[in-house]
């Protein structure tokens, strides 16, 4: 999604943005811990050219707040149930905040055990999963993400919805380099680009979703009333499923239908939890431990030598674009953010 | 693949079927410890019905000795670089005989800090992952696993070959159930499926794979020659990506590239490393672990209750057939394996 109107915009620096996004956030009644932590992921959303996990996203926590759904001055609880586990509880807040005091903890016990993995419980998600690994990666730790959403997307076999567009995410440190990152939906499309084409009276690729009855269809509203499928059929079901399982029940938190349900046609962002994977290359690998990633380099050289891109590489261009030169609001999303909390 | 052909056969118990793949794998001078362990992954394969993955692959391992890919009587040496991680080096040999060194540190770590991974090191593959995230599954353990292969398969926006099939299996315990298991290839087919249509003559779908110049083809022998594609494009490519690195640099050893490479033409089994990561979900639920899996039941139940299938439910049917009335042997198939070590 790219919701930027051409030569329409209102132009800013990456610090501008973070004191705008904060002081909205506070606006509709964030703590100020959560409106910083918050801010962080939509600036960096909006730096990065993911404008749909970006600076709009002001506008759906401002939705998520007023409706209730989201505890807005939750104070995260951590605490450690093993010696490779670690656990906040983010009392029904936003993620961020759980993520940011679960993060120090868990890159501890990454380095002292070799892997260990952090559990975000009671926790309401609106923003993607590359920011988490991303910060591993920073830390030198190989990480892996997963979180389910509400249940929109159907086994691959059925036609009802059980499972959430369950992202899954990875980071690998790439010393002095950015990290390699991806992050995608086990869902075939994001809900987002659904609603987009719906909004737009296009219709969508017949692989993407069945109508209410289960029926084929290409009509977008059709597919948002009934069911979306996963991608890489029987498999992307099979990882979409673990994702559930992973960061659902193994983590005490809710599947997304149990997130659907307890929304209760609210319209809210998806509540549960996530789970945090952390791994220690040097736990594995010792002094060897250049050698080896020098060797993963070796692979991402083969892989673009023939023209082809690295996950998160575009994304990589807009970052190195906007740090240079600052983002540009659109126009009337600038105006809808300015009118948040007055 | 199926390789049995109807009403010719020879039908053998289990039992039988073990002692006949024990035999014959050292009969081709394979250690009894390493006949016994590569035996139990063959007739595993053959009750599921995984024939492709069963007793056939006798011939391949005895091939594969022959052909001085694999040290027939390496003894596997398991270390404890970490608190959370135990290495086995394999020394050359079959990677199931690591795997069983491995396996007992892997669930006492686990079960100690919460969360443990198992590197295998230097040891040669020819079996699908299922079986290890079985094991684990029974061990009341939540399990993932990666192993990279021969580089076949080019990665999403190229045509030349970087990846193995590299598959990724997981496993989550039911208890009083069989385990919730998936195990696939993030290529777009298995190997073995293109080298069946091609010694067919059949074409293979547009998807699956380019000819050496990166065209698009439906020639089964030029993908062969050329590169196979992921599944699911650029998400499958990630994954594909993400196994490499997990069961290659990170543990210090070989990725798909480096494998065909120093196979040099021998056309010997992938020979590498493998990841295994096992989670304690009692470290996360404690006293409300029967609760919680209670739920993730309910999901499993909602996939079924609209047709859906759950991966390896066909597996697990042809293994209840297999145990009450044992299996049959293809009668060409048993004559080849009944010529090996002659």
């Amino acid at each position: 999604m790219n919701i930027a109107a051409a030569g329409d915009g209102v132009r800013m620096t990456l610090d501008e943005l973070r004191e705008l996004a904060r002081k909205k956030l506070r606006a509709v009644g964030l703590s100020t811990d959560h409106a910083d932590a918050v801010a962080e992921t939509m600036v960096a959303g909006e730096r990065d050219g993911c404008t749909s996990h970006g600076i709009y996203r002001l506008l759906v926590a401002a939705s998520s707040i007023s409706r209730g759904v989201v505890v807005p001055d939750a104070v995260p609880v951590a605490s450690e149930p093993a010696k490779g586990v670690v656990r906040v509880d983010g009392g029904g807040g936003f993620a961020q905040l759980a993520f940011e005091r679960g993060l120090p903890l868990l890159v501890q016990k990454a380095r002292d055990q070799g892997i260990a993995a952090l559990a975000l419980n009671h926790v309401v998600h609106f923003a993607a999963l590359w920011p988490e690994v991303e910060r591993l990666a920073d830390h030198g730790l190989v990480a892996l993400a997963f979180t389910p959403s509400h249940a929109w997307v159907a086994p691959a076999g059925g036609a009802k919805p059980v499972f959430g567009t369950n992202p899954i995410a990875f980071g690998w440190p790439r010393p002095g380099r950015e990290a390699f990152v991806f992050d995608f939906a086990t869902s075939a499309a994001a809900r987002g680009e659904i609603e987009l084409r719906r909004r737009a009276g296009e219709p969508v690729p017949g692989d993407w979703g069945v109508d209410s009855e289960g029926r084929p269809t290409t009509d977008a509203a059709a597919v948002l009333d009934g069911a979306m499928r996963t991608f890489g059929g029987h498999k992307g079901s099979a990882l979409a499923a673990m994702v559930e399982l992973l960061a659902g029940p193994l983590i005490g938190d809710l599947t997304s239908a149990e997130s659907i349900a307890l929304d209760g046609g609210r319209g809210g962002s998806p509540m549960g939890g996530e789970l945090i994977l952390a791994i220690d290359p040097a736990a594995f690998l010792g002094a060897a431990l250049s050698d080896h990633m020098a060797r993963a380099e070796a692979m991402f050289a083969a892989i673009e030598a023939q023209g082809a891109r690295l996950p998160s590489s575009r994304r990589y261009a807009a970052r190195r674009e906007s740090l240079a030169n600052g983002v540009t609001i659109p126009a009337r999303l600038y105006d809808d953010i300015m009118r948040i909390g007055e």
